[in-house]
């Protein structure tokens, strides 16, 4: 395992800092070219800014659509990267991703086929065509804790895990973003001029809407919960909030409509208050509004009979659910 | 199906009620002997009262002890009635109800196994021992119209189902409660000089604490789920609520405890404000009340990681989860 030295954000000089990312960057892929996949969230996002930075047009983004993500997300992030001068071409490998999760219930076996598919079947396609030997890639220093501590298997820490990239998937993987934690990644974001909606952008996890819910990633399932969702986002946006979801549960209750008995679905809400993701405590959320969210699940989310609010502080419950 | 005439709270003579069933118990039963099921609910509370007064000791009644009651419940029932000169003998039958309970999953399924281990296994030998040829039943008008609109399969109607219990089981039910809802059940108790701790008893289900497990009910989940509910029993008896409940899922939430990965139990919480039952919402609680549940069930229960609490109303949602 290898040590890295941690930065912490009140430490950094964020124009230094990318100074020398940048210059890190073009020293080793020299004149060949580089790849990354921009999934929209602060890490990625900064990642791509850096190697357009450094190589301009020979970094190629990639946004691969897994068919996981939100309501409208590819289109947004295309746009956006767009106005900044980034080509960002988007990968419609949603087939390739639902034929993998197909019949997988347990979260890491889940995370291992998104992976799997993500860097061997579709990253791994991508870079045979493109011939590019480097992939950029933004692994913060939590996710390597995090992965090395057991706590989850995040898919972008092969290194500290003993496994050779190169070896394993045909290319070398740089992560200039190692050193920071999320409060640093940030304060990168804003100085390399990105929009609040990013540097502030509330996290979603790597694997998208198939962590959200709890079972099968069925299209079907992950069509419920983006839904859901859409409502959550649109209802909790204006709370101050460090991260809130809806969880899709598998296991089934009863309800009832128009007096009859109707065996239907659970949607579980988290709405968390934290600094930086260590440690969380639910929002005092008013029951009117908790109320209103429960009414517009039960209401426009298909077989939703039941919606529950968590009240469990972080430890013991982690954000995510699985 | 028989169309029974209800009998409203407000239009309720109770001592005129009492007379009359007491009456009907005895010119039905004669001489001979009649058997009950007595589980604290204030149903059975009542059928207990009415045929000790028209039978006496020809009435023989048992608490069933079925594996899946609450914390301390056989004890302090029968104490309460030994309090009002009624005998109450306990069968203990959790090995039998446990073993038909094994491996099902399925709301229905398990409900079906418990009513048939009820009639036909325990209630059955009771009644072949004592010779009885009559049940008596607290069956409400309320259980009826549930299991005729095909809501939930209440355990006590088979006549209204167009089974006839004496060909199934070998004896008659009477069920002097069939034209009552459960506020006239209430008044009833009263008049039968019934405690205030049965005649305002909270609602708990027929299966039992085994409705309060999604998935199998085996003897370890039921005592995790009796732990949530003495729990939550303690903690929201001063609130007004109309009934309070813990629920353990089957789903299983990725929880931390000492910085590693603990794939946990959730728990959900539910307390309901209603008149009747036949709607309800969700109780306003107070965050602290929630968190000081929340934590209490993640330190004194042992592999819950997550607790949430129920923001739906009824419809569409149930009061119990299955």
């Amino acid at each position: 395992m290898i040590k890295i030295a941690e930065v912490k954000a009140q430490d950094l000089n964020t124009d230094k800092f990318i100074e020398e990312k940048v210059k890190e960057i073009s020293s080793i892929v020299g004149d060949g070219e580089a790849i990354n996949a921009l999934s929209g969230g602060v890490d990625s996002s900064v990642v791509t800014m850096l190697g357009h930075k450094a190589l301009g047009n020979r970094l190629k983004t990639y946004f691969i659509d897994n068919g996981i993500m939100r309501e409208g997300e590819p289109k947004e992030i295309v746009d956006l990267f767009k106005k900044l001068g980034v080509h960002v071409e988007i990968i419609n490998a949603q087939d390739e991703f639902f034929k993998a999760l197909a019949g997988i219930t347990d979260p890491e076996e889940k995370r291992e086929a998104i992976t799997q598919t993500f860097y061997k079947d579709v990253f791994g396609k991508l870079v045979r065509k493109s011939g590019a030997k480097y992939l950029l890639q933004g692994t913060i220093l939590t996710d390597v804790d995090e992965t090395t501590a057991g706590i989850k298997r995040q898919h972008n820490v092969f290194e500290q895990l003993g496994i050779d990239p190169q070896k394993t998937f045909g290319y070398k993987i740089l992560e200039p973003l190692v050193q920071l934690r999320k409060d640093g990644v940030r304060k990168v974001a804003e100085a390399v001029d990105l929009p609040e909606s990013i540097f502030n952008r509330m996290p979603f996890p790597g694997p998208a809407l198939s962590a959200r819910v709890i079972g099968e990633a069925t299209p079907e399932r992950i069509k419920i919960v983006r839904t859901a969702t859409s409502i959550i986002e649109e209802e909790l946006a204006s709370t101050k909030a460090f991260q809130y979801m809806a969880i899709l549960h598998q296991d089934k209750v009863t309800g009832m409509r128009d007096g009859e008995r109707e065996f239907g679905s659970q949607i579980e809400i988290r709405c968390w208050d934290s600094i930086d993701a260590r440690v969380a405590k639910p929002t005092r959320l008013s029951f009117d509004v908790m109320e209103k969210l429960a009414n517009r699940m039960v209401t426009e989310v298909p077989g939703v009979v039941s919606v529950t609010y968590n009240i469990t502080t972080k430890p013991p419950s982690t954000m995510e659910a699985i």
